[in-house]
This record gives structure tokens, sequence and C-alpha cells, in this order.
């Protein structure tokens, strides 16, 4: 038994609730105590103050709605007082809410997160973290970081743990320029469409972030790799890595997104070119990030011949290659790597993984 | 921590050992305390009776040889009545060991193993396994047993237990009808070589069993197969399964595999005119075992187009693709499902889990 709760129930957080409580895990209890957004928190005491599971679960929006203001703060105060093991499973992008794992973690509470910031900011956060975890201290999985629900931590964390070398490790980690570049350059002949006609599309689908130069300029790639390297036993940071910004230099100042979406078909000849001289080699066009242990750790285009893997993307696809000394042919893993549903699953495996491990 | 016994060292579990005693997993100890084969047992008690550390583990083959006569009754009672959780590593692939799997666990002891039989065979066996395990009882991970150290299980483990719908799982199970369909049939335009040519090739080189017939005959695949299908489920056993023999009829009961070597070319044209009927549709084949929750699970050659993920596969890599309802676009893993060390990988990583579980 784990009680859980849950910190900003947005799309992903609700997903996770819907998945909890349409499932019940066999012997294995993993009931909702909690749920916060920043206006408000709801919980179920009993009189002595320990924290029950929610009278009505599948009422929770309609009741949070109606209770009582939020104060985190208390409300882990709350979950920390109560007996038995408690997870807390932020699902905010939070900076500020990942800063407070460590304190949450002295308390004796368990973290499961897809938030990306408490593992790819300032080092000193990600050590503060590790040091409050441990095989017999609470717990923190995070799987849900990188590549949603797909398995890549957890198989990179047991590739770690038992000692493998690792020799690279690359990927399409950024669904949204896996489409873009799966739909702009591939092996079947590329589309007729210009760059920025597929941009726009991709924004008309909601695919993109609500300013497309927040998915071209790499940021995201890079927290993923960030976190890669990190969990591959390397000290690297945000600043460590090259990041190539793919939105041209002239675009970068323009005020709205808006603005920068009417100028970009005038650099459509240079993505036309680069896709045509990476055509011209047998290749294909790919924004990959890299963890290199023995060089600098990167997010930038790559070309990739027309028989890779990589080049056989398809839709939004995630997709990830550990090279490393035990798997000289390179270990792959493919598939949907954003959306409520499978970055909920990534989650909820977490949940089991701390209730398997404080039962 | 969490002692460790082997049965069966051979190469998987030699790299097993190897791998263990090469690296220390942080804040977790992983003595190894006993290794038995078919011939003798070494094990080190203290005055109490209790298992020790062995006391020069890297020793273990050279002490081994001169070690007391074999008798597993009572390297196993040894191990049970030794304080701590301790876990047997069934490095064999025999039935009658896997047969003992229930009464170990009923010992309290926890089993990991790579050793196919226990969870692909009579299905009264495999119940009696997970009758025997559960959150808080003695634990049973068998990753190796499908696609080596490839996170495979661990995958459909969490799927299955989060509450995901199984769709279909499809896969390239067995390295060497990888290795012969990836060589014979290509998206890049197929091989000369005839079909038998490639197979004595793949003989020569030791991809094979030693009679090629128990690769074609797509047993191993087919419990594979059954493995998968019981952890997605189904009550499934071998005989429910369609599976396609490839061996030519009329070598079936050729006696000896060099006859079945020197008459296999008389069948290259069959194979020929499957390649070349393939080709025309603008596909590959692939010897490929399917799970179906709706139909019928099966073992068989599948034609899939050039662009398919099956379709570039490469050398004896294995690959594996879960359809669910969360992961529509498939969720694949690929990469070498073979070998010593990518096995011991598997085990080790398993071994981990017994450990923090029980930490």
């Amino acid at each position: 038994m784990v009680n859980v709760a849950v910190v900003g129930p947005g799309l992903v957080g609700q997903a996770l609730i819907q998945q909890l409580l349409a499932h019940e895990v066999p012997g294995l209890a993993l009931p909702l105590v909690g749920v916060i957004n920043s206006r408000r928190m709801l919980t179920h005491s009993a009189p002595s103050g320990h924290l029950q599971p929610l009278a009505s679960p599948g009422q929770w929006a309609k009741q949070l709605a109606d209770a009582e203001a939020a104060d985190l703060k208390a409300f882990v105060t709350r979950l920390a007082a109560t007996p038995g093991p408690s997870v807390i499973v932020d699902c905010t992008s939070s900076l500020a809410i990942a800063e407070l794992y460590p304190a949450w973690l002295a308390q004796g509470l368990h973290v499961v997160t897809p938030n990306k910031k408490g593992f790819s900011s300032q080092y000193e956060l990600y050590a503060a973290i590790r040091a409050q975890t441990g095989p017999r201290r609470p717990l923190v999985y995070h799987e849900s970081t990188v590549g949603a629900g797909l398995p890549v931590l957890n198989t990179l964390y047991d590739l770690v743990r038992t000692g493998d070398e690792i020799v690279r490790i690359e990927g399409v980690f950024s669904g949204t320029l896996s489409y873009l570049f799966n739909t702009f350059s591939s092996a079947g002949g590329n589309d007729a469409q210009a760059f920025s006609a597929i941009v726009a599309g991709a924004k008309a689908l909601g695919y993109t972030e609500p300013d497309p130069r927040d998915d071209l300029n790499g940021l995201d790639v890079a927290r993923k790799v960030v976190i890669l390297a990190r969990v591959a036993g390397l000290a690297l940071s945000l600043e460590d890595l090259d990041v190539e910004n793919i939105v041209p230099a002239a675009l970068r100042t323009v005020a709205t997104a808006d603005e920068f979406m009417a100028q970009l078909p005038a650099s459509d000849d240079h993505f036309t070119e680069l896709n045509r001289e990476a055509a011209a080699a047998g290749t294909v066009l790919r924004y990959v990030g890299t963890v290199d242990p023995r060089g600098r750790s990167s997010v930038k285009l790559v070309r990739y011949p027309f028989d890779h893997p990589f080049a056989g993307l398809k839709g939004s696809d995630n997709i990830i290659a550990f090279t490393t000394k035990r798997f000289a042919s390179p270990l792959i893993i493919q598939g949907a790597g954003a959306g409520a549903a499978v970055t909920a699953f990534g989650i909820f495996a977490d949940l089991i993984k701390v209730a398997e491990r404080t039962a």
C-alpha cells in the first residue's frame, strides 16, 4: 500500500487519476488521498488528522473546485504525518515545485514525477535529490521525464547499475521535432511541402507549443539529454551541451508567435537546401540529442542513412538507441513519447514500483 | 542484501558471476554464496551451517571442480536455512529444474532465471509458480526468458499491471531466424545466396543450434510467444499456437543434422520463390511470433512492407512491437536478444530488483 497525492492535476494528472481509479493492481493498494492545484486542495482527514482515501475519488475534480484554499506546505505536512508510505506525484512542470523534493524526501515522502525540472536544472538540485534517495531511503522515480511512458530511464538505470559501460545514447526525444522532420525529410522521397508549411500544419493540429520556437530552440530536448547524461553518471548541465537552435537567427527576436510564423517562409530555402543536400547523400535529417560520455554531448540536426532506424521513424514517435559495451548493436526503444495516456502510464508503473518496494 | 546461488553455471551463468564480481551495486550487496552444476557444488558454511559468501569468489570455477558431490536438495536446504533473503538463479534450460520452483518459493527463496521451461511448459506448472508469488511473497523475475536482456517482459508486466489493454504483441524472437531472414530477404534487394547457403554459413559461425532444424521448427519462438501470452493474462500453451515449421516436410525425418544440411539445397527453389513473391509485393519475409488476445496466436513467416520496422532489422537482432490501447502506435524494443553478456545483464538487473524489494 502506498498513499498517492497528486500535485497539479492537469491533462497528465487527470489521466493518471483516471487510470488509478479504473484499475485495481492485484495485491497492491494505491489509494488517492489528496489532490492540489494552484488554487484549491482536496484531502479527507480522520479525526486524528491522518489522511484517508478520498471519500468519492471519482468526484475529485468537482470536489476540488469547492475545496479549501491551496496550501502546499500544509498539504505535504498532512501527508507526511499520515502513517504508512506516501508518494507525491508532481504533475506540474514547475522548477519551484521541484526545488521542494529534497525537503519532501527528507520528511520520508516518496516522489514520482514527469516534471523534468528537478533532474535537468542546476546540478546542485539534482545532487540534493539524489542525496536523499537510496535503496532504503525514500524513492524517486521519473520514467516519464524522457520519452513519456517508454521504458527509457528504467532501462538506462538497469544498464548503469549492473556496471555496463555507456558508449553512446542517441535519440529523437521531441514528438514535435520528430513529426516535423519525419514529414519534411524521408527515405521515401521528400515531401513537396515547405518547412514553414509543415510547421504551420503542426501548429494548427496542436502538435507544437503555442510558440513553435519553444520546440525549435531545442531546450526541451536539451533537458532530456541532461537527464539521460546524469543518470548515466555524468555531472552535466544545460550549459555544457552544444545545442543547435534551428530557429533562424533573424527570427529569434521577433516579438510574437504570429509574427514568427508569418516570417518563417523566408527561411524555407535554407531548410530545403539542407534537405536536398542530405537526400543527395542518401540520408534524412533528424533532430537528435546525443550523450557522449567521452566527448561533447549535443542537440542538433543530424543526417542518417535511409536504412538507419531513425530514418524510418513515423508520426511523432520518439526513438532512443543505447550503445553500450554489452549492447554493441544498439538497444533501441521506439514509440509514442508524448501524450497524456502514455505519460500517465509511465507514472502509474513508477507508482507500482514504489508500492512494491515499500510492501 | 540478497544471497545469490547459481544453478548450472554454463556460458550465461559464468558471464553473470563475472558481472556480479566485477561490479558493486551502490547500496546493495549481492554476495555469491553457492554454485552447483550437475556434478559438484560449492558452498562455504559458518559453524552454524548458515551459508557465507564464497571465500574466494573469483576462484569459484577452480574450487567447484574440487568441491563436494552435487546434491541439489541439500544445496537448496542450506540456502533456505540461511538468514536473510536468498535467490536461486537457474541458468539451466531444464524442465526438471523448473519444476522445483514452486517448492523453492514455498521455502521462501526467490527465483531469477533465463530458463524458459517453467513459464512455457504445461500451464499447471506456470500456475503453481504464480500461486507462490505476489507483492509480499517470494519474487520471480524472468526478464531474460524473452529477448535476453532487452526490457521486454518488464515492459509487458508494467503495461498489464497498470491496466492497459494488449491489442497485439508481435516480434522476431529468435536471433538465428532473424539472421537467416535478414540476410535472405531485405528491402535493399535480395541476396544472391540460396537459403541453404545462408543456413550453412550461419551453422559454420555457430549461430544455429547443432541441428538447425531446432531453430527452423519454431519451437523456441513458440515458447517465447507462450511466455508473452501468459504474462499478458492468456491461459495459453504450446498446443494452442499455430506454429509454422519451415523445415521442409521431407527433411523432418532425416536422421542427422549432416544429412539435413546435405539435402536442404533441394528446397532452395521453394524458399527463393517465397522470397520472390514477397519482393514483388514490396515486402520482406520475417519469421514472427504473434500474441493475439482476440484470435489465434501464431509463429510463422510473415511479409512486411519495406518501410516497416521489422524490415529494417539487421544482424541477429530481436525486435518486439506492443500495440495497446494506450500505445496505438506500437511501443517497439529492438537489439541483441541472445548472447551470454546481454542475457547475464537481464539476470543481474532482475537480481537488483529482488535486492531492492527485500531491502
